[in-house]
């Protein structure tokens, strides 16, 4: 599927996406969150889809080019071919990409001992889209690379204020001692608002826990139980060490890690 | 040119741009300041270019492709394709389009009576590559929206602290009592360093005028005996309301926009 160098998704980003793991069996968990934010997104743009269900027709072929292996559909949704400048043409013929591929590979020491995490340097700043899975993606891709530099796992990204927000490509939870918690990105205007977080808020809840979603200053997280880390692809993983603290992985950590597994294999027999 | 779906460009918006005038005797006025912005973004993004004259061959293309008439050349380099996730490859191919085309129409009445602008509402956030033109451009794409929808002829986007930092697709000049004056994108950490911008900037150093580069809150703008917008592509334009303030247009901008005018025209006849 070449592409029309004049798609607006090249030019400006001006688009949406999302990443879906499918299991074995075929089965996509999270598409129903995934899907809904892929049309919010679109709404937040201004990018009219005619017909919806070429979403789910694009999901499909990619998950049969799978053919019976897990592994992962990526959906790229973008204004279609433009003009020059930022005016986006009326109408639009939007573009429906996807490319499927196997699951990412992540050391099984990530898995059972958690990661280390460092503290990017630059600010997450406001996002007039925060939340949607858009194609401006340059604060992740710089602070992905910081990462590689630092040798680290994974770098979690403050507000202008110094708050946690998120990882590069995954939420934040973390445990004190009558609550979960988890960094309210609305009230931050910044990140993004993944769907496997939604999932686990929802799981959460459902089980009676207490979680709160609200902004800390980045050192009461000294004081947390535990931390982990969550996205729709790798499930949850435990944050052991950020700069010079240190946390042990929590059985209820452990638990969501392999309850969030289970839920990711899909409830299909293959 | 098809481009590989892969492409960083695509997924992330991980790559800059130059839109180049070209005068019909094919001289491009500004390249050597496009390519310096170009080049500065490509080293900022961490994108290692190993022959820079790909850059000059890739105009040259796309001015030969003009046949002898006035136009633009735009060129987009990217990181090239890409793996899954942020993590950029090493090592990377630099993708590097050329697209060629004629001149943006702008009426008559815009050059000769001033443009109508209006404010745009979101606030253009701080960047992290702040002055680069880089591909991700959502922010002046919902705001050339808010533009169109409104009727203005430009928007005027405001800092989070309501001070006013440049246009959708154009920067800002004042003419006060002594001086000119541009709004300081580097204190802003926002906005689009544009290379007219600097190309005015030098001028009027060179001519012995006082230049004052700074942050000013909206209001200081009414105070001002007139305002333009400049870009590489259409120069000059007097600003004749924003809001419900208005201006005249001042003879010392009509003679800046004939100079500018003769200057993207090339110097050598045809």
């Amino acid at each position: 599927m070449p592409l029309n160098p004049r798609d607006r998704g090249f030019a400006y980003g001006d688009g949406v996406f999302e990443t879906v793991r499918v299991a074995a069996s075929g089965e996509q968990p999270l598409w129903p969150r995934h899907r809904a934010r892929l049309v919010g997104g679109l709404r937040a743009l201004g990018i009219a889809l005619p017909d919806e269900s070429r979403l789910d027709a694009a999901l499909n072929e990619g998950v049969a080019a799978l053919g019976g292996e897990a592994g992962v559909v990526k959906l790229t949704v973008t204004r279609g071919v433009g003009g020059r400048g930022y005016l986006p043409p009326v109408p639009a013929q939007p573009t429906v990409v996807w490319q499927s591929g196997g699951l990412p590979v992540w050391p099984e020491r990530h898995r059972r001992e958690g990661l280390v995490l460092g503290l990017c340097q630059a600010p997450l700043y406001p996002d007039l889209l925060a939340g949607f899975k858009h194609l401006n993606r340059l604060p992740q891709v710089m602070a992905r690379r910081e990462v590689a530099r630092q040798g680290w796992d994974e770098g979690l990204l403050l507000s202008t204020r110094r708050q946690p927000l998120e990882a590069t490509s995954m939420n934040l939870f973390a445990r004190f001692a009558n609550h979960w918690w988890m960094p309210d990105l609305d009230a931050a205007g910044a990140g993004v608002a993944g769907v496997m977080r939604a999932h686990l808020h929802e799981t959460l809840l459902q089980r009676g826990e207490k979680v709160v979603c609200d902004l800390r200053p980045l050192s009461q997280l000294r004081t947390a139980d535990g931390l982990f880390l969550c996205n729709s692809v790798v499930g949850v993983l435990p944050v052991r060490k950020l700069a010079q603290w240190h946390w042990p992985v929590l059985a209820s950590v452990r638990e969501l890690q392999q309850s969030t597994e289970t839920f990711l294999a899909g409830s299909l027999k293959v």
